[in-house]
């Protein structure tokens, strides 16, 4: 048994810190597309074709037998497509940070924050409304430039404050209580919203992906083999990646185009 | 006489849109690989890779007689391979700027902001080294926000502003009386920067171009044709492209990996 979690870039890498602590003894590869980052500008169309070429190397290459979607752009477009060519458990953001924000909000007003692409697809609009049987109220704020401040390592002081309060103040005045943090690099500016915000309650799906492989009970103890594969390196990814998850080298790889999608 | 200008993404179009209104029946097609974007923090060898990728599809299909690079990241690594293998004439926007630079600074004090790895490369340096005779200072600094800033049309305001304030105030204490704005995307920022540092004389290379291309002598009256091709079409750069060049409409290409770098 070995776990193929991937993302466009190295965001991702926020789900694999919890996994990989969670489960120190199971096979896992983590695929960043950092060649083709950002997906979240992309079309759908090609949205699905780049994911399925991740899809495609950790299977044939690495011989996953479950992918970790750990990207909502992905996730928003994609994750049917995966599921039906390779036969296999995909396992996504959306729908664990829409379970666990259904738990944790007391008024059933809820918040989600991503990149455009995932707002516009309205995949957490509509998992919530089908998790909660159309019970609950949704308001929806895509924020771009937070990926690229957590990438420069502003994450502190009047610029992300800033940023953060241009972005969620309006949303603010929202009746909601629970805020889901619908892409991976913005839990590293959840103190940040916290602090502005103390009210709100923070989903963070990569906590909740751990919880949900613990239940399906998918996994054995294996040799706990990590590795961390990019489609291209750069120092702005290598200090993310040491922010996040340490000195772990990371392993360039070429992904070609299968032409699959 | 076709021109083929190219960029990474839709800032390049600051330097169609100059070329395009001083060279008026020239027939100009104008590339942005959108679906790749931004080349900025990719290795030297997928920009060169990506660049071919670009030309090719110029020359195959679009029969250009010359290319413009209206990217900095791509002339500081792509320019002499491009040069070699398509023996057309090759105007990047590195040497226009430096000129510029050159001319317009009274104490050989020069600044220059760009990306990531257009700083890295120390193309600028290298450039005004060499025309000048190694007789001036130079002053450097990477501002990765400046691009998402402009893509969000973050313009005026606190937060470009501070984050103006962020990358260039301790530059602003050097000697330098000129600054040259070496990414595509940076003009759009420039009245902003003026009014933060009045002292300071900005040069964009876009308007340089067009001094260049009629010093060559080499463009011819056509009938003026116009396109505007991309890799991918996403709301942001459309909204992007608007700002900059108005209702032109893009066509969106695929660009297929040639591996021929």
């Amino acid at each position: 048994m070995a776990l193929g979690i991937f993302d466009s870039g190295v965001g991702g890498l926020t789900v694999y810190k919890e996994l990989s602590s969670a489960f120190p003894h199971t096979n896992m590869f983590y695929l960043g597309d950092t060649a083709r980052v950002p997906y979240g500008n992309k079309s759908p169309e090609t949205i699905i074709r780049y994911s399925m070429e991740c899809a495609c190397l950790l299977t044939d290459k690495y011989h996953v037998n479950a992918l970790v979607v750990a990207c909502n752009t992905i996730s928003s477009y994609a994750v049917d497509k995966l599921k039906s060519v390779f036969g296999l458990p995909v396992l996504e953001v959306i729908q664990a940070g829409a379970e666990k924000a259904l738990q944790v909000t007391c008024n059933g007003a809820i918040g989600v924050i991503g990149t455009i692409a995932t707002i516009r697809s309205n995949s957490y609009v509509n998992m919530l409304k089908e998790l909660s049987g159309d019970t609950v109220r949704i308001w929806q704020k895509a924020c771009p430039l937070f990926v690229p401040l957590v990438e420069e390592g502003l994450i502190t002081g009047d610029i992300p404050r800033l940023t953060i309060k241009f972005y969620l103040d309006e949303l603010m005045k929202r009746p909601i209580d629970t805020l889901i943090l619908a892409c991976t690099h913005y839990p590293i500016l959840a103190p940040l919203i916290s602090e502005l915000y103390p009210q709100i309650r923070i989903v963070d799906s990569a906590t909740v992906m751990v919880e949900k492989i613990k239940q399906m009970g998918i996994l054995v103890s294996e040799s706990g083999r990590r590795e961390i594969l990019v489609t291209d390196a750069s120092p702005a990814f290598e200090s993310l990646k040491t922010m996040l998850v340490g000195n772990i080298r990371m392993k360039v790889i070429e992904l070609r185009e299968t032409g699959i999608a």
